[in-house]
This record gives structure tokens, C-alpha cells and sequence, in this order.
């Protein structure tokens, strides 16, 4: 609760507008729906302007469906990742108004779509092993309607394929550059351009990739500035950062 | 060399305005000067918006004075960083008109200052130990010409000074949130505003820190939205970036 | 054994009231019970105040089985802990006393049931995934006869439902706090209480989380103070020591 | 701020007792003080019941002093970690008041002096070498008002040497165990008593010791219960929480 | 090949006893047999008095059976590690003979027992979940004919269970201890015996364990003297280790 | 592009031979087929001299009956790498024209052989655990037409077994070291001969191996020269730089 | 104390010939000298055959002579290790007796020397720098009174130098084998001899030695058996045990 | 020694050309000079067709004039690797024949040059930190009597600067490719080459460089083929196998 709030509320307190209890109630009550299992945060879309945002992995079909319902009831707009399309069918029984991106591994309620931006988001990947990276990346720019433009599999090993498709790369407004093994393709990128670079590192690899740390660490240590890093195959995160910065 | 400029160059080829020698020097020439030692990246600045920065900590006080010489000739902006005092002031010495921010160990050759911008970048620390590297990514984005607010030590383990200072924290258009330890300031400032945060990594602490090591991987796996990494101590790089997102 | 009980011992050997194979056999006597393919400590019910506990995880249905009857046959209490509902099942067969709590995987034989504490353990984790975790903490501490307050997902991404709870979060004895990722959640409750604070790192997340270090750094660089640390998932090991400390 | 303090603010405004911008400086009041270079956080020895202790490593002597005085002023205590004899030198010149433990490398300001407590905190080490953190925790516990008991070398290559100092380890209130290496002495401590054992990694050793992280992986790993662990090193963590855990 | 063997082989050749081609035939046939997809080195039994050991864990059945036909016509025992019943069943229809140890993992092909040694091998593990790594210790220590005596679930939680048979412990020639977790059971014997200590780490743990990493650091860095430690669950190396020394 | 191409192009397009629009499209020309899910790298062969090599892991086998399609069109070779037998079998189905080794899990489309070279390759393993990766580097190898020995099982735990077979090693033109565990049999190769060495760190072991690090660690800190390192079981890598080298 | 010696006294005490004070004295008496910074071991001797040995590095040279001198009231042999030529000096000068060997950066106090054994231990190492580590094991090994060969350089680059030496390698009783980088030489030594074989990881390298590591994991993960390892640059735990172990 | 000369010997012996003595001293004969401290190995440039190099970084002054003048009395080149200058100065005195290359820290002793070979190696690196790593593979190489072209500061977040050398890039025969921080450079190199890249991590960076570790499993990944990978800064190494392919 910022200070002005605060301001308000206290002024319509010592006029009488406001009771003492309701008062109190207030100010716990722009925050969350308990559902036992989960506090859904809903004073986050007042206080970041984004929905909440479900990270389904390690959650029941059981709770991942009381939750849609609790969104359903509100026709509010939901996002749930790394969701397989098993437990997609499951909950899709349960719901039937869930959509499913089944590359991206993610599971939507949309009620209404929010105008597309002009400015786009690049999402560019090295290779086609971080398609699905990638896809969680745009699905959920998407989602909070951004335009998005794909380019994939133009990594180091055969850079003519990312010059050749210049004249796309660079009119983008922030770019999500999605890698694996080596993760060098940020670098290149980032320094060519005069946008942010969002860079995700993939678990796609083997032997000293050791499950993504050779793509991150490389990622981290790039020599070009302008680029950040965002967690190992952290599709969400990058496209969630993208849309903020496009939409700023 | 994107298709655009090719075309235009291959129809002055055609016309024979350009002789075709000298259009294989115009695509060779918008590059750099060679220093031996240097490639020094002229078209940095045509291609990415930003002068070329150069990082100080491993060359010799000869290549970064003859560096910057090159630069003062041509009256350009330049920025060399971490560079420690005794190191300045032999380059001092050399080239007078050189300038030095102690805390940041940034030197900088400044020709006319950019307009300052009216959004600002919030830098803020969680502990006074944090101070160097904030500083670093402040000077960075005020010699870029943005407007720069710092907060300083209102880490997690006395998490109302932050929330007394939020008056200041919520207008800023990106924040550069820098910590050490276990590095959580990030994921709060995250939770709470809608605004890109870049989070950096500091080596500060002991034991179990590692060289920053506990900070980098705690901000990597943020379960807040909205933040990126750079490389642990890279207030550079943040600097450049933040500058780089308040400007879109 | 302490010397105390040796100057008994020897006292009464010498008064002639315990002849000597007799106090051989007592010296070695409080000790444990040979199975064969295990020792069942029950010297450390005197010693510990506290009766054994079997970790449950690397040992067979068959050995599983054993230990417990022995418990059963001597009436004491037993719990074993991550004994997933498969084997449960099997053991519940053999020994129809058996009980189990199928979150927190632990097994339990309950001869009467100690008075519970007035103080009480609040045991509070940052998001839904470490449910499991936090169940087996509160379950272990219920069973050594402490009260327990359960607070779960008010994780630092939205600090607020955090402070919406403080009501109760202030009055407790001892905290036990949960979380995976950054595991940023105690050192917040570390800067605001006055109260010992266990932290317990999780394993749930992914890429930079390596299994449950990026959580574990993080908890052992904790500028809070008053913050201590178990192992990953050890929600035995916290709810053990929170009982111990709730009942000085 | 808790909801009954809220409560009471609220009321006392509604009544007309206390006008809005007192209140609303109130609630922004029982914060800190301003240094520019510090925030000296003066609320939290009203919310925790410990006066602030301010880690000295990383912190230049001008700060040092000037937080001193600070205190000074106040006739506050303070309690200043990590520092050198020299760094100590130039702060007694600067505030002839403040006095120095150069094992423990700890400066106080010590106003009036906590009654010893009844029940006391035994700080054992395994090796001589583990001496200068053992004393900074011990330093810690009687700066904040606790009897401490030492028992140093006693690590478990020599574990008759622990056994013969059994009369006095049996009746402490609670455990700091330093060790480095293997760390195995908290395991074997926590195996014969009933309280708490907060383990201390040392990083004294040398090859796979890798900086202490043998002993803490093994501190984490303890097949005892009733042990957590603190950060490498970390002699003031565990003296501060062993006097929480010891005044309770 | 030794200098005085190739002394007599030359003398022999000089003499005209052995002709030049039969003399390289010579030096090249103490060796091994060629089976395609392995070299069964006959060759070392002469050099070190051991028949080869197959670590069975990454072969094929065909392969092993193939090996174990090798021996087989030649009456030699064979000792295979690492091997899971149902495998072994598919080798037990092709070849009878063989033997199987369950626990141990381990199948056997023997001809005659060597004569037991008088002397024995102490087998020592902290848990019961350490069993199986220390049964393969055994059986190899068996195997190669000498006395063994297991003493299982002793460790440093409960320590006085090691007292308690301190009367058989104190007579071994050589000590195999086997732990998981901390490690530290081998340090507290290391420092009451003088003889050697082979330590085992096993992976058996959680967490901070990191797959025995724990363990093993702990028993490198033992501060007990007469300790020296074999990889990871390394049963057999240590086994035949200690079988080599006990027949010095 | 190469200077040369482009000076050629530009000449063209001055005579008017070429018009702009062609230039443009010819310059873009000798890239890539476009796939949609990939970039098929026809300029490769040209660029490099080799076919393009698919890494099959990750990819479905719908995508990779794609892309040996479009080779099949232009019958271009084409080798995939890390293919099941199952995943094989699918794509056989689809295209009868596919071969398969299954040690080396590799699929072929082969029109026409490449004579074989004179020169040699000599492939060797420290075991036969080894021989999977061994077998992936020989087909590769000999895919791009070399003539391939191999020698298998001789580690140097039995170092004569390699010394016996010295008169086929020391006649290769490259030399191709496959190991895991410790990794040193590239060491003791490379100190014998004068030709390269390149050693191909192998994930077979357990405990301290940690998935090839050892081996990787060992390799690369080799005390031989001529001795370089590719990637933990990356036969194919290895094999292909061999064929490189042998064909200079 | 074994049940034996506890029997003993019991008997005694029953019959009167020992008070119960005497006998609680006894039981606690054979132990160590309390020097308040250190608790000497003389009852190790008794225990372990072998006298105390004092890792010198972290201990001040105050507290050196403070524990020398106690061994020299009583005569006893006295062996400290890793001590600088520096602190050396300051301990001569205070107590003359003493000796020292700069490269083992070993200091003695001997009263006369134990018989030299027949049967000797063989120190090897991989190369020169791998010096200093090994004369700490020798220095050791000769200390309590063995018989050592040195054989220096003979690493697995050139490991026709190992096998000219074959004739001295092949009749020790016992190997220590020094190696730092891949570590390579206990595994070929192990796989020719019959012997033990103690492995001593150094430090010696750079890069992807990481302080040893490589070595250290190569020789966990060595294909030879009879090989067990130390902690990084432990000399004197190698020679120790060699000692130990020659000794039988 | 091959079958081939042991035939010619054994003959030589059958005739009574040679006795047996002489036979046994001709076997051990080609090897290397004893110096005490090192064993010089004169076999090595005969069976490696390369003089022995000598890693100076660990050996004493002392240690390297003995062994420099055991070269230059056999008027033998020499390369010792890694000398400061101060210590070349001392070595210098002793023998005014060395020569020092300061940037490659490499001390010569060159009786006759060999011949330069027409093809060339190209060393390229990513920035002007990798001078001195470059600097000693080019000393390396030339020493051998290789053709040398450097081509430094080409990294890719300028990648055009790499295109604009490409003229020279495109005729090496074998390419050392230097590079720290992401270690990108190698994989686009080795993705528009037909002949062997050789990549050197460089421990140039800081933080999540972790001392080289980043660009070190940046291209042990690297997704180009036709990459090896050498320690770490060993420049050295790099050239040597540079020299080695150059020659074949």
C-alpha cells in the first residue's frame, strides 16, 4: 500500500466516511482469495497491471483446476505453464473453456484479447531443439498482446542464415534469444542491434552443457552489452519481461 | 550490412557512380580503426546507438591511454571502466581532459553532455557494501543522459526502510536492484511494480556466497516476474541496459 | 554415559549389590536392540528425550516392517518418515496400527498422545510446491506433541499476503519457513521477528535451482539474523529441532 | 506494523487525537536514521529485541565511525563485526570508548551490561585452528547478556577428549558446535543430547576442504537431529541465535 | 615385462635355445585373450596375484557370458560386480555354475577356495541403508579368501553402538567403513586404531548430499590419520584393497 | 561471402549480365531450404567441404523424416546422429533408402561412397564400456570416406595390451582416444606419437565420475601435447575433426 | 576403553583395591595434557602405536613452541607439518632441538630413532613440481621409522621412464604416488604391481585443474584396483599411512 | 619399443653382434638424461619428432639453469613456458645465450631455425585480454618453425570486424582460436571453415566467469564441428598441436 492510499483512506477514516473495521478490512482486502491451497494474488494485476500467472508444474490436477474455476468465475484471463497435455485433458474435462498451446506446454483462459501492439518482439532461437522454449516465450507474449515475429534455428555455426534474415531482426522493438549448448547467439545479436536482448539459456545439450549451465554461464558472461539473462529454459520469463518492455 | 544499404550500393554500382573498387571498400569501411594492439569500433555507434565502452581491468595504462587518444581526436564521448585510481592518474597525466568517478573506478571523455531524460532509472541496493557496483551502473546511465535516482541499503532484513522510501521507488521506468548474499531484494521490488528489473549480482559476503555465486542463482530463480540478470558485479552492464530500456 | 551414572554404578558394584557380569551387561545395556540388519536405539529415549526415528526412504518393506513391530511389541511411539503410499499400503497390511499422512509421506505407530504445547510452531512456506515439505515438518512436530500454525504460499513475490498474516505470524515460538527458488522467505521473517528462525531450502524449481542449491545459498547467506538452515527437504529434520527449541 | 498498532493509530485519528500527517508520519516513524551512506535501522531492536550489529568487512572506517557515533550519541549499544586490529586502531582514536576482542576481531560500544543468564550456551570446537570463530560467537552470546562455557579441541580423532569434558557439556541450554574439515563434530554431539545444536563450518583446511564446504555439506547432511547449520564462518550467526534460542 | 625375465628370454635366444620369431612370440604372449569386444588379461594373475574382476554395470549379457565362457574353460574364478538379478538369471541358463550374491550384486564363478586368512577384515557401516555397498566389500574380501566381520549401522548418531562391540573392532588387520551422508564415521575409528581405514563414501542421501559428494568430501578431509577413501559406492575397491594389505 | 565471390558479382551486375533484384537474390541464394521447423544448410558443403550433419536427440521423428526427405530429393548424403533403434525404425518406414548402425546409433543416406583415404584413423578405447561412443566416432570417420583402425579394451590398468598392439598404432595419421573414469589413456598415446590426439572423455563410471567430468578434467589437464578435448561422449565431433585432419 | 580393561578395573574396585574415586580418576586419565589452546593426545600413542602429529599451518608460532616444549619435558618424538622456513626460525630459536627439512616444510624433535624397517616404501612421482608434496610423505614415512626409495618424473608422458626404473618399483612393499594435473600414474602403476598403492592428488596446474580437482577425481575414478586416494597435497596422510601399512 | 627394432636387436644378438649386457643397456638406453630434480627426455624429439618443452611456472631458477645448460651442451633448441620476467633475468645471467619473448612469457634456446612452412597457422582472438595466450601459441608455433598470422580483437559482439579479415581468415591451413568470457569465436569460425580450429579458453572476465570455466564449456559445446578444445589459458598447448596438423 503506497502512501497516498494510505492518505485517502485515513482522511475518509477521521471524516466518518470510513468505520474503524472497514477500514482495517480495507486494507487487507485488496490482496488475495484464499483457496486453502493457494492464495490467489489478485491485487497483482492492480499493482503490476499483469494477471497472475500459474507455474503448473509441480501442482495437482486437483488445485490446478479449483484455481481455473476461481479465474472462470471472475471471466478473468489466466496463463498456466509447463502443463503436459495429460494433465491438459484432465483439466480441459473440468473446464471445457481452457485452451491449450500443446508446443508451449501451456494452458489459457481468455476472456476478450487485448489490443496487439504495433512494435513486435523477436523471438529467435539457434537451433530447433528450443522450439519449445521458445514457443512458451511467444505464447505468452502473445497472451498479453504483443505482436510477435519467430526466427528460429539461425544459430553460430551458420550465421549467414540470421544475416539473411536482417531486414526482419531489426526493426524489432525487444528481442528473446533462445539457446542451448554454447548459448553464443545473445552475443551476436546484442551486438548488432540497438534493442534489449533478453537472453534464455536452454537445458538442450549434453556432456559439459551439464543440463543448461554452459548455455547460461556463457550467456552471463557475454561480451556484448545490452543483453540480460533470465533462468534456464525460462520461456515464461523472457516473454512475460519482453511484453513489459514493449509495452513500456 | 543489411539489404537495404546493399541495394542502394549495388545501383550506384550498376549506374557507375561507384566503380567497383571503391564499392568494395565502402562495404569493407564502415567499420573500425586498427590500433595493433585494438580494433576500435566506429560503426558501434551507427549500428547500436551507443559509443563504443571499453573494459579497463586487463589492459595496459599504454593501450587505454592510446585508446582514448583516439577517441579525443575525433571529439567523441568515451567511457572506460574499472580502472583503479593509480591507473587513472597515469592516464591523467597523458590526457588531462579525462574525468574519474572513484566509487564507480569509471574514467570518462565527455564532449558535450546528451539531454537528460525526464523517465528515470531507480538504482537501488540492498546494503551499503553493495555501493561500488551501484555506482558503476549509475554512472553508466547518466553518461547514456538519463536521469538517475539512488536508493541504498534497504535490503530484505529490514524490509520497511524499502516500503518507506516508496513514495520515490514506484515512478521510476526501470530499476537496477543490486545485492549480495542471498540477493532476494530483486524478487520483492519484482512482486510489486510493473516495470522491467534488472538485477545484479554482487560478490559481496562470505562462505557460502562463493563469489556471488548464492546472490547470481537466487536472482536467476526469482519467482518474481519482470527480472532479468547480468554478470555477477556488472553494474555496467546494467547501466547500459536500463539506459537502453528508458530510452525506448 | 555420563559420570554420574558410572559412580553409581560403581558404587553399588563395590557395595556388593551388583555383581560384575551384571554391570557389564548394564553398562552396554542401555543401548539398542540387535535386528540384525538394523539397531534400534532405544537408549536414545533416555538420552534425547526423544524416541527414534526411522528414515525411511533406502530401507526394505521387510526391514521396515521389522523395526516397527519391534516398536509395537515394546508399545512405543515410532514415526518413519518418506514412505511413499505403495509401500505404506504393504506395511498397513502387517500392522494394522499403523496410521499415515499421505502429504508429508510419514508413517506413524501412536501409543497416547503427548499433552500439546501452548506456545505453537509456525510453520509457513513461500509457495504451494512446498507443501510437502512443510507437511512433514508440521506432521513430525504434532507428533512430538507441539501445537502447529500452518501458513502456506506467502512467498516474497507478493509480500503483502505475508503482512495480511502477521496477526498470527507474530505470536509464534519458533518459525519454521519453507521455500524453493531464491528462498528469500526468511530472511523477511528473519528481519521482523525476534524468534528463532529454521529455514528449510526445497528442491522444487528448475535450470538455476540446481536441485535445491540456489535455495540452500541463498538460506546460508541470509543477512538476517537468527536464521538457521537444514538440509534440502529436510522437513523432519526443522520440525524435530522446532519441537526441540518450542520446548525449553 | 502489525494490525493492533494500526488499530490503535487509526482510533486515535478518528478521535481527532492524532491528525492525519502526524499519523502519517508515525507510521513511517519507527524506521531508521539516515546516514546517506547507511539507513541504521533503530526499529529493529523493538521488533527483534536485538540491537543492530553491523557486519564491518566491507565497510570503509569513515563509515565505521561514523555509524559509532551514531550510536554513540544515543548511548547505544553496538556491536561491530570482522574487524582488524589496524582498522580498530583508527577507530579508537576517532572514539576512545570503543573496545576490542582481537580474537573474535569484534569492536564494541558497550553501554551497561545485560544480567548474565542462569542457563549458559557451550561454544566447542573441534581443532585449535577453529579458535577465531568459536570466540566470535562466544563474543556475540556475552555481548548480548548470556553465560557461555568453551570447550575447544575436542574433534572426534581424539573422541575420548569429549567424553572426558561430558559433566560440563550435559548441561548446557543450547550448542555451538565449530569445526572444520569433515565437520563430523555436531553429529556426534547431536547424537548424545537433547537441545539444540546449531552447527558452525569453518573453512580451515585445505584441498577438498574447497573453502569450507566439506564441513558445511556435511554439518547439512548430519545424521543427528536437532542440528541446523549457519554460514561458513559465520561465528556471530550462531552466537546471535544462540542467544535467542537461550533467552527464550 | 621385467629385466630379468627379458635377461633370460635374451640368454635363450643367444644360446640358440628359443629362435627369433618363437622370442617375439614370447614377449608379446603373457598378455591377454582377444575376444573382439574385450582383452581378458591372463597376464594379471602373474603380475599382481589377482584374477581379473569384470565391473559388469555397462556390459552387455551376451558380453558377460562371453567373458565368464572364457573362464569357465579354463577352471579360472571370476568375480563380476554390479549385476542385477534379472540379469544375472539370463547369464545363470546360459552357464550354471555361476553364483550369485543379491545384495552384493555380485556373480561368481569359482573353482576351489583359497585357504581363509586368520587375520580378518573389519566391514563397518554408519546405516542400514549402506548394506549393499558394504556387502560387496565383503563378498570381494571373501572371495579372495579372507575372514571377514561385518558390523553394520553403527554410526556417529548413536555412537556408543560402536563402543558397545569395540571388542571386536580393536582386533582387525584392516578396516572398511562405509557411510553416507556427513562421512564421519570413518574419522572417529581412524582415531582410536592403528591400523588402516578404508573409507567408502555412498550415495546414499538427499539434498545436500549431491549423490555422495558429502561424503566423500568428508573422508578426504578427515582429520584422523590411517584413513584413505575410495570412489563412491566403490564396495568392491575397497574390498579388494583391504584384501590386498591384510595378506602383506 | 568471400571477397572474391562478391568482387565477381559486383562485375556482373556492372556489365549488366546480372540485375539488381537477381544480385540480391543470388547473394541471399547459397544459404539454406527453409523447413519451417528447420534451416537446412545446403552452403555448408560448400563452405566446409562436409554434408550437413543432423544431432537427432531432440528432434521428433516427424521433423526428421522431413529433413532426409529433402536430401533424399537432391540425393545428397545425409548422416543423423543419436537415433534409437525405435525412432530408426519409424523413420525406415518412411524411407526404406535409410541404413542404420545400431552400436553407434547413427542413420545413413548414402549415394555413392567417397574413395576411401590411404592415410588412416586409429580409434581406441580404455574399455569396452567405452565402445558405444567409439563406434559413433569410426562410422562418422568413415561415413566422410576415411579408412578407419580400430582398438579396443586397452586402459591402462593393463597397459601391455596396449604396447602389443604398438606396430597398428604408431602408423595413424590422427589418433581418436575414447575413455572414461580417469581418462588417461589419451596421456600416455599422446606421449608416444607425433601425430594429434584427440581425446573424447567418455560418462561411463559412477560416484566420482560425475558424468564424464573426471574424465573431461583428466583429458584436459593432460601432461602430453598434441592432445585437444571435445565433449563428453561426443563420438561424432571427434570423428569429424579426425576426417578433417586426415584429409589435409 | 575396551570391556577388558573396564572388567579389570571393575574386579579391582570390587575387591577394594581400588577406591571408586581412584577409579572414576582412572577411567578418565588416560588422555591429554590441557595446555588450554590445545589438548595433546598422549594417550594416542598407546592407542594408535603412533605419537601426535600437529598440523602446523593455521596455529601461531606462540601456541608451536608451546606444544614443542611440552613434548620436550617429556622426550617424546615430536613431528610438525607445514610450517614455513620463517616460522621455523622463530621455534629454532626457542627450542634448539628442533630440526626441519625445508622442501617436506616439516619440523622434528627426535629421541632417537625407530629401526629402520627391511621392506621399503617406494615414493614416485609424476613430475617435479609434484616435489614437495612427495618429500612430505617421504620425510613422514622415514619419521616413524620405514625404509623409502624416491623415484621423481616419471609421469605417464613419457612412461618408458617408469618402466626403466621397473627394477627398484617392483619390490616395494607399499607405493605412494604423487600426481597433480589428469593424475594419471596410480593407475598405471596399480595396474602393474600387487601392492597398495596410495594416490596424493597435488594442486600443481592451472586452468581445468581447478586446484586439484582433476586429479583428485582421476584418481577416485581409477580402472586400477588396489588404488585408494588422500586429500589433495596430503603428504604427510600418505606417508602415514604407508607407514601404517609397512608396518604390518 | 616397436616389434620392429626389438627384432632387429634380438637378431643382432643371435649373431653375437651384440652381447647381452649391451643388448639390456641398448633397451634402456633410449631414454633420458638423470639431472636428479628431472628427467630430461632425449627419446622424446625421436619418438615425437618434437624437443621436450619444459612448463616453467612451478620449477625453481636453480632447477631451470640445470636443465637450460644440459640443452645448450648438447647445442639442443629449448622452450621453457611461463617465465616472469624477473626470473628470466636470473636465468639470463647464468646463460646469455636465452632469449625471452615478454608478452608470450616464453624462454627460448635456438641453435638453427628450422625452416618456416608455405602454409600457415592463423591465431585469432576475441579481444586484446587474449594477447598473451595468443601471444604464446604463436611463440609456440614459430618456434617449430611454423608460418604464423595473427589476427587479434575480433570477437563477436563486433562480429563484422571478423568478416572484414576474412580474406586472411579464409587460407590457414589449421586456426588457434583465443577467446574468454562466452568463448563464442571458435563455434563461428568453426561454422565457415574447412580446416581445424583448436579453441583456448582464456580465464580473462570475472564473476560468472568463474576463472575460465564459462568460455571453457562454451566450446566444449561448441555446436560448430570440427572444434577441439584445449586447458584453459594453455597457449602453449594450442600451438603445439597447431604445429603438429600443420605438418602432417
Amino acid at each position: 500500500m503506497n502512501q497516498e492510499e494510505l492518505k485517502k483512506l485515513l482522511e475518509s477514516i477521521q471524516k466518518g466516511d470510513t468505520d474503524i473495521d472497514t477500514g482495517i478490512q480495507q486494507i487487507k482486502n485488496f490482496t488475495y482469495s484464499e483457496l486453502g491451497y493457494a492464495k490467489i494474488d489478485h491485487h497483482r494485476e492492480l499493482r503490476t497491471g499483469y494477471p497472475e500467472v500459474v507455474f503448473g508444474e509441480n501442482k495437482s490436477v486437483e488445485h490446478l483446476i479449483g484455481i481455473a474455476r476461481h479465474f472462470q468465475e471472475r471471466q478473468s484471463n489466466l496463463l498456466i505453464t509447463r502443463i503436459t497435455a495429460d494433465r491438459y485433458n484432465d483439466m480441459h474435462k473440468a473446464i471445457p473453456e481452457l485452451t491449450y498451446n500443446s508446443t508451449a506446454r501451456a494452458v489459457m483462459l481468455q476472456y476478450g484479447r487485448p489490443a496487439e501492439t504495433e512494435s513486435f518482439i523477436a523471438v529467435i532461437t539457434a537451433g530447433t531443439s528450443d522450439y519449445a522454449v521458445a514457443e512458451e516465450a511467444a505464447v505468452t507474449a502473445s497472451f498479453f498482446g504483443n505482436r510477435v515475429e519467430r526466427l528460429f534455428d539461425v544459430g553460430v555455426a551458420g550465421v549467414h542464415r540470421l544475416f539473411n534474415n536482417w531486414e526482419l531482426i531489426k526493426n524489432a522493438r525487444v528481442y528473446v534469444v533462445v539457446a542451448g549448448m554454447e548459448g553464443a547467439l545473445p552475443s551476436i545479436i546484442g551486438g548488432l542491434v540497438d534493442k534489449p536482448v533478453i537472453a534464455v539459456p536452454t537445458s538442450v545439450g549434453y556432456g559439459a552443457n551439464f543440463n543448461g549451465l554452459s548455455a547460461l554461464l556463457g550467456m552471463l558472461t557475454s561480451c556484448a552489452s545490452g543483453v540480460s539473462v533470465v533462468n534456464i529454459d525460462n520461456g515464461f520469463g523472457a516473454g512475460y519481461l519482453a511484453s513489459m518492455i514493449n509495452k513500456l
